[in-house]
């Protein structure tokens, strides 16, 4: 049973290693997680970028990679158009962003022709350890989708619950977050959460558990839920947060981090590899969560 | 200085007694409150709603209301509009909800007639105490304006200033949160978040930092805004963060208390009168504190 981020490292541990492909891998930071994954025996990594540059920061980091892993090219945009050929033709499992811009990242990422999204729409799942709460949550979306309408947050939900499932969470507790319990034709938010329960109740939405409009204190505090009387599965015991849009969702995110206390591990959900997308400002424990949890969603 | 929510209920102290008129007083909790307020001697109460049912709750409670100032009244618009009166002809000074809906209770408040609202907008403004931040936070709107356009922000954020001038804080540093620190035409919140910058910046808000679009990491942490590079007088040490709309809003605040062990109190701001408008699962202890702001505002 996974409750903490040391369970996925655990669970990462248990199975092969896993090659990671970075494009630009000339970020210290980037190469720090990478090499404390390494070190757990979680990955093998393969590195693309400014190979003397590479080279300079891995002597740096203290980590010993082999020559033919690192493929010398100058150009961010060519970097990760090879990374996804490597992960395309099986030669890498997992894509991680090194120091290039999201968009040229993703471009090769998101392009039709790679077949590498599976149901049309990446979403960022966080899973956050917070010393308030009793299980691991997972938060979506914090990063990515700006203003997801109702078939979008169908497709996120989707791609949570499948990270669930990966990690051995059969049945997921997904609360649709809003800002009041009830609908309200003026909060398009709420409207979308009984759209989503109601849809889950009629099987559409398969091996979760959907509720909303939850506000975040009947989502996670089973004290605040009996207090207002709500009746609900999901409620107080929520295993999947479903922020209304992504001001609301990298706000949770966040406050969760800088407001709570709380760790973080992070992927981009919903290609056929994991994708670890880390920011400049996590931390370099978060980064290796990440990469751990890449690898610990592999069955 | 004002650091912690105690000081709030030193400085309430230092100055007379004021008087809270509360329509529909036969709430336990309302009162258990009001009890903890007048046992540190910063109220009086004025308590109206059936009056029967009032006494059988102060019994229970150990609370003794001299008769002449509770007034019988079942009809809870009846009692809300009376309310409004005793505060017109100065007779109370503070409005604080008691058992009745929220519109029935805003709707006297609101009432053009009574020219009780100053700028033309009501907003929620929560003071919370957060063991990750070095000083008190002010959260707005977490419970009032669903979607405030970039007018009505202007006001939220006079509200909050105001508020924070009243407490001696002379030069409130204001963070206008975004999910990025980049001005993004597909995010409005940081199109508003610019334009409330360039006016303070313009003088057109006075006796105040704006600064946005902030992430909520660089809003409130030294260290995330170094690292990010953000050069910024209000960037990791923000006093009031305004959030985009009622969905993050909502979510901020109740994640600092649920998800982060903060401490809150808060008022409806906007008004001539402080109005005390706490929910049901507020605790008694922030249910107290927030009637100790409502008296610690007067001058």
């Amino acid at each position: 049973m996974i409750t903490r981020l040391e369970d996925i490292v655990d669970r990462a541990r248990q199975g092969p290693k896993r090659t990671v492909v970075v494009p630009m891998a000339d970020d210290l930071e980037v190469l720090q997680a990478i090499k404390m994954a390494m070190d757990q025996g979680l990955i093998d990594p393969f590195l693309l970028g400014p190979k003397k540059k590479i080279e300079v920061l891995l002597a740096q980091v203290g980590l010993v990679v082999s020559p033919d892993r690192i493929v010398d090219e100058e150009l961010s945009t060519k970097a990760a158009t090879l990374a996804v050929d490597l992960v395309k033709h099986e030669r890498g499992a997992i894509l991680m962003k090194g120091l290039l811009s999201t968009a040229d990242f993703l471009r090769p990422i998101v392009n039709k022709d790679n077949q590498l999204v599976k149901n049309g729409l990446l979403s960022h799942v966080a899973l956050i350890q917070s010393p308030y709460y009793h299980k691991l949550l997972c938060i979506t979306d914090a990063a990515m989708n700006i203003q997801p309408g109702f078939v979008e947050k169908v497709k996120i939900i989707e791609n949570a619950v499948g990270l669930l499932h990966s990690l051995g969470n059969s049945l997921p507790k997904v609360a649709v977050l809003g800002p009041v319990e009830t609908v309200n034709h003026k909060i398009e938010s709420t409207e979308h959460a009984a759209m989503l329960s109601q849809m889950n109740r009629e099987g559409q939405m398969k091996e979760c558990l959907v509720d909303g409009p939850l506000a975040l204190d009947n989502a996670i505090s089973m004290e605040a839920a009996h207090h207002k009387g709500i009746k609900s599965e999901v409620a107080g015991d929520a295993d999947i947060l479903l922020a209304p849009d992504l001001n609301s969702g990298n706000i949770l995110y966040k406050s969760a981090l800088f407001l709570g206390g709380s760790s973080a591990a992070a992927i981009i959900a919903g290609a056929r590899v994991p994708i670890v997308l880390t920011s400049r400002a996590d931390s370099s424990l978060s980064k290796f969560y990440s990469i751990a949890l890449a690898v610990a969603t592999f069955d």
